[in-house]
């Protein structure tokens, strides 16, 4: 098994030794910048998106309580899948029998998968890391799994999506730091396999940054990273517990690194004031949990701050959620019914929040790609006053 | 209290006894007879709905896993609530703040609420039911509540129900005759004073026969009840355990005392088969939780059988739920996509089901509508083959 671990990857890689050489899997567009901060867009085989871009995540084949058509209205031209779940269930030769992810769940804009990597780290039970791949326990029924980084390109081509992720190692928040560098390193090896690995030319393939918040760690990575041909680039392993002035100096860094011409994808990041920063500092692509997790919790995210929706001062509140919010839930309804859902358990409760909840993220992303074209964003993000 | 008793059933009352005197509070015209098949249509307050129709049920002021758009969409014109749920929960007194149901939970088409008789029955713990009205326990806190002809009136005007039903008791199947006697006049007693407490003009209101299968206490019950003016009226106390056969016989007999100028509704029914039987009867409104709740059970109507999408043989079935059918689910989805979304708990998956369901029984009485208004009723009803 020794001939599948990673080469060095401080040497120089030109685009000729990978499976797919040279094609560009993802036309990425830059229209126009703002400081640090780009306007741009991404167009893929299915259909374009702007950025900065948030992607709701739809993790198992589906953006939890809401419908395909209900995510289009709310603004949603690229989602997130996972490989490491749709592996697991309902299985990526499953997928492919039905040509692929996007027409097993009918879904005919981008998509965009993680690698597996984050979830090695976060729902897998007994992982065992080598330099080989990954092995764990499934979290559904406990056999054992296996993940290479060939086995995750294997995963995302069955799956079509429009853009890869390279599987990487995660480690948490705090690590040590030969930890973290044993993991970045492995990570770099591991993309350089998924490269080799990769053989659709119409899946795009985007790098994850490792190396914790070690400067130096995280520099390493990121150029042995830039040397190779990805499509785009991602910093992984933030947004697990550190404080945010130490992603932003590994966002400081890895601008200085990362190539300009490609996309930037911050991953699981985060909260809106999170994302004004990082789009700030030049980052293109964001996902996480928060809007549809909260959403299915009671909580509304709002300028004016979040609401806890079950709450008994919004018994009698005949406002909706966000004055002003143009999505289903503030048009229709008050938050005194949005309350009485929550509280007698109804289904409806959870599709109105997450509904307002992504159209919240998108009316934000907007604001920002409108304010960037008009050379207008850092007023927009002073403006903005977001409270926690 | 016993000034609150009930007056004596057989006695012959003049509309002007009554709170509200001789108004029509929904307007019901007849348009086409096929048999003793009626095609007809109800105008309300809140639009108008077409007869025989299918009231899908949304007991707390939503029908489970569907958005309003989405009821509109599937053809809803007239939706279920319910008093004894709704005024324990937000409390009707809450929901006359907001100037009624049709506010409170922005639907602005017809609403119809049941009175809390059968939830009473069938829902609240330790029931003791007295002349005077029903004492229990909320199933929902354990608190002590009473519920009194003159009270569920009172909830019902307070949501501005556009059709409200008499509070009735409600025996089970089988049930001795004496015990069924006692409910069945006491229910007629019940009916009166819902009608003497009755102030809104714009609030119809449908008296409910009780008497089990008995024929003879049916038939007294039908007469005493047809000798008041009420808007419409129901036949309870069915589908609770007793075969087909029987609820047909009441049927039979109710169609020969119950005035035809006026809507009929077979309350909690049910099965397509007994629909299409019950129109077949003389029916005009059903209601039922069968399409919903079995929808989220995993399981679907379709003209071919009922379907359990949760079974293995759906993991690779590309076809739709049901071929023809034109409802969102299955204009864009297949058998596997929403057996994934059941085996990993997806939220969708509900909306959905719930969705297909609906429409199936939404088409179902658009047919039996079409069917009626050409004469062809009989032979529609032959030639749908509901496989069960």
């Amino acid at each position: 098994m020794s001939g599948l671990q990673g080469s060095d990857p401080s040497r120089s890689l030109a685009w000729g030794e990978f499976g797919v050489s040279g094609k560009q899997n993802v036309k990425f567009e830059i229209i126009a910048q703002d400081g640090k901060a780009r306007g741009g867009r991404v167009e893929t085989g299915h259909g374009s998106f702007d950025t900065p871009v948030f992607m709701p995540v739809g993790t198992q084949a589906t953006v939890k309580a809401v419908t395909h058509e209900q995510l289009k209205e709310l603004g949603a031209h690229i989602i997130l899948g996972n490989a490491y779940h749709l592996a697991l269930r309902p299985g990526d030769a499953l997928i492919a029998e039905f040509g692929g992810l996007h027409k097993f769940m009918a879904w005919d804009r981008a998509i965009l998968t993680d690698s597996g990597g984050f979830q090695v780290f976060s729902l897998a039970r007994m992982a065992k890391i080598t330099d080989e791949g990954a092995a764990f326990q499934s979290h559904i029924d406990g056999s054992r799994v296996f993940i290479t980084p060939e086995r995750s390109i294997e995963i995302q081509e069955r799956l079509g999506a429009d853009i890869m992720m390279a599987l990487d190692e995660c480690v948490g928040y705090p690590c040590e730091k030969e930890r973290a560098a044993e993991a970045m390193r492995r990570s770099v090896a591991w993309a350089e396999r998924c490269l080799t690995a990769r053989k659709r030319e119409d899946c795009a393939l985007f790098a994850i940054t490792q190396g914790g918040v070690h400067a130096d760690l995280r520099k390493e990575c990121s150029e042995a990273l830039a040397r190779m041909p990805f499509d785009g680039y991602a910093l992984g392993g933030l947004s697990v517990g550190e404080e945010w002035a130490r992603t932003a100096e590994v966002l400081a860094l890895s601008d200085e690194i990362l190539p300009r011409e490609k996309p930037r994808y911050l991953m699981g990041v985060g909260l809106p004031e999170n994302i004004l920063d990082a789009v700030e500092m030049g980052v293109d692509m964001f996902d996480c949990v928060l809007p549809t997790r909260n959403a299915r919790n009671g909580e509304a995210f709002t300028r004016a701050g979040r609401i806890k929706i079950r709450n008994e001062k919004y018994k009698r509140d005949e406002s909706p959620l966000e004055d002003g919010c143009d999505c289903y839930a503030c048009r229709n309804f008050s938050r005194a019914y949005l309350r009485h859902l929550f509280v007698a358990d109804e289904i409806l409760g959870l599709t109105l929040m997450t509904q307002h909840n992504l159209r919240f993220y998108m009316r934000l992303m907007e604001g920002i790609r409108s304010a960037i074209r008009a050379g207008t964003f850092a007023q927009f993000k002073a403006g903005l006053r977001l409270e926690p």
